[in-house]
């Protein structure tokens, strides 16, 4: 078994823009890419198997079972130039040389129906409490500037962006596609909405469509509220950790 | 070498179900298609070796060695529609591209025999010390109802089933195969046959075959004794533990 | 690249056994079959040269650089019936799936010089202090029946045959040459020539040939003296320790 | 997706000796083949892209994103006999095999270019404070006389020369393509300049180019300032460790 791509529709699209979210640091690409699914109401094009996904399968609500996939979605573009096909999907490639394969599917995939540019959405791990920024790298400088314009900032020298939202960058100039990557800053410990829709703010402005994005904030809400919680438990753990020290050191005093 | 199936009866079956149950949790699957193998009186009809199965052979009690290998057996049902293919075996492949060559092989020799239904038997774990009880999970609703009213339970969303039982699930769709998971529950740490004849209860009712499960409750009785002599080593280590823990209080207590 | 074999000498052989033992436990077999080389004068015949041998070179002396390799030598039996075919080596294959194919690869070859009997040499794990046995296992029993005549002693049961030295076993009734495996017992931790002279003991008898083997027992009285050293340093580890942990509870004793 | 190497310039290189220094211990080859590269202006010549480099990409200062690469350029010698092809890049293969199809398509770049010579360049691990000896070691006698003459020296039996800078010279034979390799002496913990000088200072007599290592000694310094202050932390921290072990013996002491 080779990484498999197989369309369940049969449709020619307009100078589509790929747009990617697979899982990731914080959730952040898989859980954009699914908004835009959802909220464009955009309609099943293709799926990817591959024999580099984890070896099991999933279980839905009502018992039936399927394999990992990965799913790509269309869009038409009524008022715009470029329709979208939109990639999310439950894994990344385990090992080495399934991640480029599945890269490498991916953009013959996007090759045959015409792509000329894709977007890649992810996670950059930072510690900040502050509103996260979207970082932004290309394989193409004027994709970069657009975003730049759009709010994003340039990422710093020497990150490395891991994984299919990386690959498709890279290995994308061997089929001419220039590509972006859009990081949404996260502490990336839990899925984070928050991350997701800073990045979906500059996504919009660079596909010229316009999102209500308020849908999110519900979501942001309950994931605020966990990493409250979250945090509560830690500092109680710390505290009766720093106790412990104390009582540990006080002993020592003692004795000697 | 790749992975192959290698016959050594030539027969034609009658409408044949596979059922499958490879090592895994709690040998769940392993000791129920060995139990039918054997209260069947099935017949050898095939080996199954893979570079994937781990790089040692086996010894048998006279000196002999053989690779690991998986079996498939055969029964003819005089009195049913569906004729049985039974495979069990030594062990599952250790990579992930492999699990997926191996599924995909078992799929093929499958078809090649015109099976149209697949069951897969595993454990799924649970800590309960209840009567376990048996989940199901399918790729075809007709089948899943058929095992509920059986006396399965369907499983709960998001349980990953994992390995071969899983994946020819998964897999079975790309060759039209209907199948069905049915995992008994488990805590997993040992051998578990009372899990085992759970999902055999099930399953005779599925293939509509009348099995004699009695024999299997010496073997339970075996695996009782010892997971009660494991608990009373555990609760002896634990006595301990806490003896421990509250000497180590009360010298705290004294010094500070 | 693929594992190959290249010959570095064209000849024909009369009904060769071929006789392996690569490094493994107590690097028993690699001591045996070199010992052979050696004492038999035996002549290059091939190396083997895998992807799945470690990604490093070795140094001689000299400073002269060489891939690791399998090497195979051949011996023209004058006064017996076969001549021999020994392989040994710098390492065994890396990865499961390497294991595999290094394995058919060795058989191919046999097969290509007329083999019909293979022995593998190799080590079992034991703890005692005997004098080590020899244990044997056989995909024929005729040859088994040989080797017990010879001296050794039947494998138990459930004993898993691991590597080159098994792998030959399984995979050789593919291509229906016999083979058998002699396992010097050995406790394995350091390079056991004691073992090997076990092994050698029996092989020669299999074999037909007169060793003589006393050159060995330098190698042994060696080891056996490294042996003795390890254990004196061992001991006062535990002495040590055994105080340190007195120590520990008569202060615990002292203050509850 | 294989390992593949991509001209971006079509030359015609007299007697081609190919320079090969890509990351390892120390960084000693690839600051050695750096330098070379920065000093003699080098021009691009290939690049090579490998699905056994790990999955990310660089971002540079710009935000420009690139695949992982190793980096061939060319230099051509007005003055001596043999052009240079050198070798440096981001990293090496992650997998065993990746290594050996890595070091496999660079021999068959070589090769196709007419070269007959290849030197690699790596670190070799002491603990030393003294002055950075460089080891040789190579599949040519030859070449290894006039790496001594040249100030090098003869590596000790039994060392491996681990990932591509060993198995160039271990698959090199082949192809018919004699190998040396030049390592420097380095503690290894950190990139060492030092160290690489010391292998340019004979590999320069070796291509019997005259090379100006001055501009090395600012690196030089820099890196001993890092490791200087990195022992004054490892003593600090050594001092506090031995205190507190002293308290903690004083404290047994005093009770028991």
């Amino acid at each position: 078994m080779k990484t498999k791509i197989t369309e369940v529709a049969k449709v020619k699209l307009k100078n589509p823009i790929l747009v990617e979210g697979l899982p990731g640091l914080g959730m952040v690409g898989r859980i954009a890419v699914r908004y835009l699914v959802k909220t464009l109401k955009a309609e099943r094009l293709a799926q990817l198997h591959s024999p580099h996904f984890p070896y099991y399968v999933l279980v839905n609500k009502k018992g039936n079972v399927r394999l990992l996939h990965g799913e790509f979605h269309y869009w038409r573009n009524e008022k715009g130039e470029n329709d979208l096909i939109l990639l999310t999907g439950d894994s990344q490639a385990q090992t080495i040389e399934g991640q480029y394969e599945v890269a490498e599917s991916i953009l013959e995939f996007a090759k045959k129906h015409g792509v000329k540019t894709i977007f890649t959405v992810g996670g950059f791990r930072v510690e900040t409490e502050e509103a996260p920024k979207v970082v932004v790298a290309s394989s193409n400088h004027d994709l970069l500037k657009k975003a730049v314009e759009a709010g994003a900032v340039v990422s710093g020298a020497g990150n490395p962006v891991v994984g299919t939202a990386g690959l498709l960058l890279g290995l994308g100039r061997f089929k001419k596609i220039d590509a972006l990557c859009l990081l949404g800053e996260t502490r990336g410990y839990l899925p984070d909405p928050k991350a997701a829709k800073s990045v979906l703010a500059v996504l919009q402005k660079l596909l010229g469509i316009d999102l209500d994005l308020g849908a999110l904030d519900k979501e942001i809400e309950k994931a605020e509220k966990i990493v409250a919680k979250m945090r509560q438990i830690e500092k109680r753990r710390e505290l009766h950790a720093r106790k412990m020290r104390k009582m540990e050191e006080e002993k020592v005093t003692y004795i000697s």
